[in-house]
């Protein structure tokens, strides 16, 4: 097949590669209809994930047709429309069971979301069923599900935002901004997204955050402690991954507040005694896609949220490349492949 | 006044000092009627905070009577029998509306609470009358409550402990077992107390514990993981500080649960991305005892709970650096000071 490959740091190509295959008896082969591109994959382009030893596939987000399921699969047959939760899951062990199916004892993820195939481990616990083949339209928001949407819920959700309150969003990436739409529709009152982009905090502002702090570092730190009149966010979505930006969630969270981490930890070091002092909780990591998408696709459906906006590029994807490109250098905030 | 103080490791006297006198109009002074010795004390007598520049009084559990007031006091009167949180607070601020008294914007602690007379700031906020004298057998409940029980309290009631579940407590020192009170009296199902030392023991069975892990480490991590059926537990309180509790704590926790942490934090360094891929929380810090006295006193009054049996020695007060001998070596768990 022909898929999105990473060679080495900034080098992205389109390529031939080997078809995947059913590996275990509850795999899935799908055939990918539509992908996007995710930040944590700039985290390979950029080189920080260390040197690309190997050409490899690329890409965790996809939705596509069932094409091949393997002998233990009951629930999936060829020609089904499925969305694909990048994180894969058997939804049956404890840790699923307890919602948290990021960490399922079988867990896997997607390896060629970017390409024309894609293998699906435990297929019947982690794919959910369109129902039929997706509408252009509703494709979007459909990917947004896949993990970006899930991913700001789940720091939504970990930093325990209930109705009224502030909540604080560091970050204004597609997650960051997939947590304003999570921190808005789960009831916080005053929502302050961090952003020093003038496109993303229009963006922002659209899905319901009230304030915009440009700021970053001690200074949008103080931004957020005048906002919250010196006392704190009420909850904090950290949605980054690198050390500053978890030090800022850390000191925007009032007393015993929670900071809801979902952005992949880079050279984060975690200031305990800050934590002891403050009793600011930390709580987070891989979103349980399988877990939200049911209640995410309900709000998407029922139109109350709209997350396929922070798709703002569509390229076919053979130009993967180019899409990545755009996202590196920021003039896009997430793209969309087509096929 | 008389006072015990620290002069450098291992160096404990009972001495002379300044009275402590009302600072703030908000401070009042009480007279310690009883009084007791802190794991948490044990940091310094062992050097483990760093070098004791020049001696200072120790000891920050303590009942009272209240001697004097500042102008400010509307609460309490000079004859007022007290219980003394460890943590000062003025009960009024947003962070102890939030419950967080433990960082209120006016915190302090007490710093003479094996002396002859200590100092309370923010009095209003911080005492707890016990309406007269306490009765002599209520003295170690009473004194529990000051510190220790609250802390446990508040190691499981930040891990999240409610009814059903399996809860692991690290740490067999009081706060440890009254973690095991804590744990039980909110409903955990299971309660596996790690602890190495036979009199400790007996001590969290009696106080509810369901199972003993008497290995520490690996071994002890992989004890209860096959006590938890290989997933786990629901609640994790750490009740130690340093970081080979910590790194167990987290290893013992299923997917999603939360390690409430309550040790003094020395040499920690949190594993970040242990915490992302499981998904395990870290939430706590120094307890808001004033927050939870009323809850504790209740069930002291009512006989559910009577941590004051972790004071396994009293000794008096001009006695305190043999209390601290016998708490280092571990022939006490618990020094009680009597006046």
């Amino acid at each position: 097949m022909r898929a999105t490959t990473i060679h080495g740091v900034r080098d992205i190509r389109y390529t031939d590669v080997p078809d995947p295959v059913i590996a275990e008896p509850t795999d899935a082969i799908v055939r990918v209809t539509a992908a996007c591109i995710c930040g944590s994959d700039l985290w390979s382009y950029r080189g920080d994930n260390g040197p690309i030893e190997r050409p490899r596939t690329i890409g965790h987000e996809c939705l596509g047709e069932v094409v091949e399921v393997g002998s233990a699969v009951r629930t999936f047959r060829v020609g089904d429309h499925v969305l694909v939760p990048f994180d894969h899951c058997d939804n049956t062990c404890p840790a699923c069971v307890a919602g948290y199916q990021s960490a399922c004892v079988n867990h896997a993820t997607t390896t060629s979301g970017q390409g024309e195939y894609a293998r699906v481990a435990e297929a019947d616990g982690t794919l959910f069923s369109l129902g039929g083949a997706p509408a252009r339209d509703e494709i979007p928001d459909l990917l947004a599900l896949t993990d970006v949407m899930a991913t700001g819920w789940h720091a939504a959700v970990m930093s325990g935002v209930r109705p009224g309150g502030t909540a604080v969003v560091v970050g204004d990436g597609a997650v960051g901004l997939c947590g304003v739409i999570a921190a808005v529709e789960l009831g916080a009152e005053r929502v302050i997204a961090m952003s020093r982009h003038a496109d993303r905090q229009r963006l922002a502002r659209e899905f319901g955050a009230t304030d915009i702090v440009a700021s970053r570092g001690a200074e949008g730190e103080a931004a957020v402690a005048e906002l919250t009149g010196g006392v704190g966010a009420d909850y904090v979505l950290e949605c980054v991954g690198n050390d500053a930006a978890m030090r800022t969630a850390l000191h925007v969270a009032r007393a015993g507040a929670t900071v809801g981490f979902v952005g992949v930890p880079h050279g984060v070091e975690v200031p305990i005694r800050l934590l002891f002092d403050t009793n600011v909780g930390l709580k987070g990591g891989m979103a349980p896609v399988r877990g939200y998408v049911e209640t995410l696709l309900d709000l998407v459906r029922a139109g109350r949220i709209d997350p396929g906006r922070v798709l703002d590029l569509a390229l076919p994807v053979e130009r993967a490349a180019d899409g990545y490109r755009a996202m590196d250098e920021r003039t896009a905030i997430k793209v969309q492949l087509t096929y």
